[in-house]
């Protein structure tokens, strides 16, 4: 992208995820200037060649492009309060994890201020960043996103979702849930095959296996939800029911906790007294949309 | 391996899934008996080249490997109990649905009557049967599973996952907990990022992108289930339990359903509660192996 020849990036906020971006952007040549509360946290950047400023508005005012990442976002709205009322030409990208709500009012700000904003999630840990197939999940204006990506991307793989500001934390809630439920299943599965002596280690890269399966229905059911149908052609909400007691008894007879399969079932049911017996599995989400008494 | 010059195959039992499997012996070659209680189901088949057995004794008298498909494992005990005393030197493959006790019980019954015996479990649809990539397992004596493995690759990849042969219904069960766990919280993000309108097939590949980091990090989990020791060092479930909070927070703001979340959040405040508030998420196995009051 034009323009893009090694700017200057600022990074406000060095914990361990800030020193990792900081990093990221002086092990690819950009002039990186940052800060932190604890000036001492900036040591070992600056022995790297990052430059440290004394204030955020010396952070602020060294790059057009300025990725904060802190704690919490009350701090991001105490660090932005001491800034100058004009910073039209900046960019602020926002990647301290947050609520939609808190990226929707700091964007309110930043345009307030004439300046542009990103909101950002770090699907990742600190190790993680700077590697391709780390996902980095940005919304706001897709100009601006356009005119920042090649400097993002050095962070991870840069993915713009939206317009709305809101939306890359809303999309982290999601990936979170998504990962928990999964990992609480994946252990589920551990602990159930583990009472036969099976070694997590044997089962995880059948697991895993299963979950490259399991992920290409989810495209189906992508479809399915989107066009609003289900179609039971394959597989219904009756039949997985039933299959679902043979993990419930399975797990009672190996003698560990049924929880996660009781729930899994408890929903099921949900759409199925909703009218979704015949359905495909992708229509749980009727009954995931309605809030339950 | 050696004496697999497309041997004659048997199939008992055309469902969808058993003709799926007949299907695919004929597609490779091997000359194929099959029987079913409604012979007219054979039809196809026949017509594609395959033998119609007339009793199931015919079908199993016909070739070494004979493989049983049929709706539940009732139908299997009837069906075998017509067979002759004597089946030394058959292999009888059972692909029935069912729990681990019915698979070894099956096998006990065949080791009475000289016959080797393998349970499986088919992951998929039977328009899945005959590519490489659908996942199908057995258990039972790995000596069986080896002479047969060239003639059961035609079906799909066929793992062998140990020799008690209950457990393939028991991996069924548990992967089955992994499915329907990892799609219902695809649904729930689906539903979440679609009240501001996204779709959920711009959704889906995001979501199988970050699943394949997900199974990434279950495969370091795996490692820790089985040395027992969940360092904290990346992420503590105090941690998690606190982003739970925003994926509730913004499912109810979003007005969608938290039965999901919650559930999550009460399984990890229950391994919280035992003591693992420091530790990663894979010590949620602790709480799950513990059946809850």
């Amino acid at each position: 992208m034009a323009g893009d020849d090694r700017r200057t990036v600022s990074v406000v906020g060095l914990g361990p995820m800030g020193t990792a971006l900081a990093g990221a952007f002086l092990e690819n040549g950009h002039p990186t200037t940052v800060w932190n509360r604890t000036a001492s946290k900036a040591g070992d950047l600056v022995a790297r060649g990052a430059t440290h400023a004394a204030t955020v508005s010396d952070a602020v005012s060294a790059s057009t492009l300025v990725v904060v990442c802190v704690s919490v976002n009350e701090i991001v709205r105490k660090l932005l309060s001491s800034l100058d009322d004009d910073l039209s030409g900046k960019a602020i990208v926002n990647l301290t994890s947050g609520t939609p709500e808190e990226a929707r009012e700091t964007a309110v700000w930043a345009a307030e201020h004439g300046a542009d904003y990103l909101d950002g999630a770090i699907m990742a840990n600190p190790r993680h960043i700077g590697q391709l197939e780390t996902m980095l999940l940005y919304s706001g204006s897709p100009v601006v996103f356009e005119a920042h990506e090649p400097t993002l991307s050095l962070l991870g793989g840069a993915t713009h979702v939206g317009t709305d500001p809101g939306l890359a934390s809303l999309f982290d809630a999601a990936l979170g849930g998504l990962a928990w439920s999964t990992w609480s299943s994946f252990l589920h599965g551990a602990a159930l095959v583990g009472t036969e002596d099976v070694k997590a280690m044997a089962f995880a890269p059948i697991a895993a296996q299963w979950l490259a399966a399991v992920a290409g229905i989810m495209a189906d059911y992508a479809r399915q939800v989107d066009d609003g149908h289900y179609p039971g052609d394959e597989e219904t909400l009756e039949i997985n029911a039933a299959a679902m007691d043979h993990l419930i008894n399975a797990s009672r007879a190996q003698g560990i906790g049924v929880d996660l399969p009781n729930f899994l079932k408890a929903l099921t049911e949900r759409a199925i007294a909703a009218g979704h017996g015949s359905d495909s599995f992708a229509s749980v989400i009727e009954a995931i949309r309605t809030p339950s008494a």
